[in-house]
């Protein structure tokens, strides 16, 4: 089987991140690598550590250069993608790594982006349960509804990150809906390529700092949608992001109120049930916790938890790589199950450390 | 006026940045530098930044070595203060920046040290509110109980941030006293200089990872009685702390409920009154936010906050220097203030960025 | 074809990254996974980034634990691999990352070393010329000597990156064998996993220094040696190491005087010729210069040179990953030859970038 | 005594950097504060970290804004300095920390940098000999063509790590003047705060790179001329530098053939007494070797040597601030010694570590 998949986007740090993962993919040609102002350059300019794609060279973002391939990867700005699957075949796996599709709540989308909701995509997080009391079994999350998809929206990297820590406990029905508090550090290519002074080396190494603090980073909404549907009722949660002196990486730490009567080990119980059997999402042995380095360059989530008894809270914590497990894995992983492949197809399952 | 200063605990990050401090202290002399395993060593083979100091010698901590000077700074594992202090004279200012003598209460102290405590000493934080409703007057903060005190207990690192982001809002009663959340990211340096294969290079650079998850730092005790002395009644925390790939600073994300009907402008409204005058606790300007490198090698502690309407939280950042304003800055600031002396003398008041 | 391969020193970087790559190569299958004090321990204790074998448990280093693989990688202190491979069959591949069997001349081994030597196996560098003259035909280069070889020394780091640099110069009988100079900043985690106090995170972060200056370091005989086979005549060599403020990655600055009547043209000319076909040797276009970035994870090497015709001298740029191709990935490429798999099988030809 | 100084590019680091000097200084008041395209903001808009000075408001770059102060500091692009200082009273120091007066020979001025030459000025490296056989005395060094001047070249940041790295041995008569090699890496506040992308944060952590390899880097022609004039004949130099994984600080190595019956005892003699009794040039005790965390926001710079006698060479390491020492505090330390006030004040002579 021999699958041939353009990508867009192919100068930013997204775009890169698939044609790494395309490449080392044993059922993959790369066909179509596209960006806009970049088109005409040799990918080795841009993407130099690709070096057996140095060679190719970069066209531009068209739908005749995207059309002709089974899968399309898109990684444009928000905005763009409708337009371009519109004018692909149904048949034509498109995998959209931007936020266009993937906010169910119309409202929702205008309230963050401010343009109108282009519509939703199964969301591309196979891991994530699809209701409340979604067990680990097949039946019961997200994956079922990627199988044979035609359209997929990549979640969000810190959504990727807090869905997969807290999902567990609301899908079990153990934790409350209020009072949720997410805060989160991400590597600097989480903000993309765009050369801005905050990003320079000299500002961010030796240094953190918040941002979007208050409810206004985008993934809010996102990460509100994915617990609310584990749930089944509204959970409200504040999120906040920060920026870390690495280049890949998130590390979240999620908390949220535990019911009455709920302990450790039946908190535990759930996080071990829902994680049971996948290849990518795995719970650690209790007493060690995740970092992000173990993670880096593989598509693997490591999560770990604890109950704080005094303060009646659990707390979780969770590492993935934010272009891989966060992004470009998680695209990977998705057209893996849409098109009826082994899910760990051509995806690192060991990080590069130290 | 000339002070002499001895300082324990010289090998260590503590020490070495209580001894950079005083000596860019106009008014202090530095006499004896005391450490264990290495007394007999020049301070240049341990300290080879202090450069001026480099040729000194460093002797064995004991009693002996440490008595005569003013002042006596203990950088000592927890433990070992209170005997020391106990046979220097009454008139010796002794600062500890050890967890000895933080803690009010016994048995938080047997919770989290499990050894018998050691009395309280007045806690080293002078821009702290003693009470509820405490203003930004004089009368009103620490520092005055620090006015020619001669046993001064310098506050964590950890607390230090968290108490200068909160306590505003508690001391001004806006805020509910339960599900308080602090995450916090450490630079290296806090977790000292002893050889452990976590805190390698290798390790930390381009990674982060959580710690104490779960309420068991010891920290959290300390977060938990300055935020209760605030608010006039108990507080209950949620602290988790992270390790971050950079050598110094703590940035701390703290988050609470708001009462019913406070507003963003009443928030503010406390957080200007709390550091109005303050010279080295800055609210910054509305839309900027902390980062650690605006105070790196200063004392100074950055703040913003932003209200979530939404999920009815106060989000508080603040960016301090663990090693400066953390530790040795705060033990120096509380000596000046001690002994009368202008509360900036020898202490930075910009930091090194980029 | 299955490969049975046991890995000794696995609790370490260079056993790490052995496990890592083997673990992703599909004709290997892991045996026997030994070490010295963690000897019992599961494996994810030690290198938790690799997940899939987080359960195996690892056994002490013993001839017997080694025995009964068709390929044994030992990466041991110095001074212990002979004897291992002593008592281990002939037809047993025996891989040594140490430097035990690197240098041919005993002297220079004594002068080093302080031990007896040895013997000298074959050198795991394939892509490096084996004489002056030497071309980019297979016959004229190292990996001739591997095919069908049952022991294989594994290059130090920092002589894989400077014989990569400068050897197809002296190969080709362009430059003097006098005032080479050679200039190399690795990351920290060629320094190992033990735990000295200036590898701690705090020391090395934001920092750099240089070590092992004058002519100390136990890679400089082996550089020389490289370049003296290569030149047919002996070349002195100028070697400063610096560590450098990441984990990974060496950039070596190498420069040479070059014989009068020598230009530009020629000395890229046998650059070209040297890696020309090479699958893991690149060299980068004209103006593109390498970054350690470019090659992490992978078992890249990239190659840049500049003449400057002021100074009279070639100044050549390389980056390896220390621990791939400069350790690990070498270790698996030579095995590859050796046992007639194609050189590629399992090897990374794309960088872990940004 | 008050002395009042402008500071012109305010918004860049090197400008930043005078400011946290000279708001340190006791002598100094600041007075305007000057830039091109921010003018008009807050300070504290660009430079958080000058929390002091954050209300000022920058104003734009003209000779208006600058006239009526007693010292004049440019950061400007190279090309404008000449004509500003031209349009300022003979009597106002000027110092200029751009590259357009310090080269002494117009052609080399031409051939790096395309432009009209503008003249030269004193060079603000005060611890340089001023020519062969120049030892310790203030008679035989830079700062007394310093003493009185009212037009000043700070010195380029890499030809100040190297010339104090180097010059001792060839104003001692003691280093053959041909295959001179020199390779610093810098922090990536060394390129500004230009908006590139291979300066983003994601580029440069974890990577080390060369740049200007062949001696196209416009700091050679410096380097030259300042050993050339110690050594009292021509002397040329490879110069090679490399950006490193942090925001400051210069690590340079350097080597040059040793003159035959030269030895490692008349060689250390010639760098002890070439900075014996100097404040801010430390030669380390044998065996400590220098690392940039030294000196991280110090005017300090630290020196060590060895003698490789198989190599026939000496290497030098010096470690410095390349904002401190290399740009803002030899311009601090120049002004101090223009207007005749100690060398050292305003000037930290301690670094911050780790």
């Amino acid at each position: 089987m021999t699958i041939t998949a353009a990508v867009s986007g192919a100068s930013g740090y997204a775009g890169g991140e698939v044609l790494r993962l395309l490449a080392n993919h044993p059922e993959v040609e790369i066909g179509a690598i596209t960006a806009h102002s970049s088109a005409g350059s040799r990918l080795g300019e841009l993407q130099p550590h690709l070096l057996p794609l140095a060679d190719r060279v970069i066209v531009e973002t068209t739908v005749e250069n995207l059309a002709g391939h089974d899968v399309v990867f898109l990684a444009l700005p928000h905005g763009a993608s409708a337009e371009v699957a519109a004018a692909l075949p149904e048949g034509t796996l498109v995998i959209d790594a931007g936020a266009d599709h993937r906010l169910e709540d119309p409202e929702a989308w205008f309230q963050f982006y401010r343009s109108e909701h282009a519509g939703t995509w199964p969301y591309g997080l196979p891991e994530l349960p699809i209701g409340p009391g979604a067990g680990p079994g097949s039946g019961h999350k997200q994956r079922e509804k990627l199988r044979g998809a035609r359209r997929i929206a990549v979640p969000g990297c810190y959504p990727t990150s807090a869905l997969l820590a807290l999902t567990p406990g609301f899908a079990a029905g153990l934790l409350e809906p209020e009072d949720v508090v997410i805060v989160s550090a991400s590597g600097t290519s989480g903000a993309g390529k765009s050369v801005k002074p905050h990003l320079l080396g000299s500002e961010v190494m030796g240094s953190m700092s918040p941002y979007g603090v208050g409810g206004g980073h985008r993934h809010t909404p996102e990460i509100e949608q994915g617990l609310s549907n584990a749930a089944g009722e509204p959970v409200t949660v504040s999120f906040t992001p920060t920026l870390a002196p690495m280049s890949r990486g998130i590390l979240t730490t999620a908390t949220a109120r535990v019911k009455d009567g709920v302990g450790a080990a039946s908190l535990r119980a759930a996080w071990e049930s829902a994680y049971e059997g996948e290849q990518f999402v795995h719970l650690l042995p209790s007493g060690q916790w995740p970092a992000t380095q173990m993670v880096l360059g593989s598509n693997n989530a490591v999560i770990q938890l604890a109950f704080d008894e005094h303060a009646g809270r659990v707390i979780v914590s969770s590492a993935i790589d934010n272009l891989t497990k966060g992004t470009a894995g998680g695209a990977v992983q998705s057209m893996n199950i849409a098109l009826g492949l082994p899910e760990v197809t051509g995806l690192a399952q060991l990080g590069v450390a130290p």
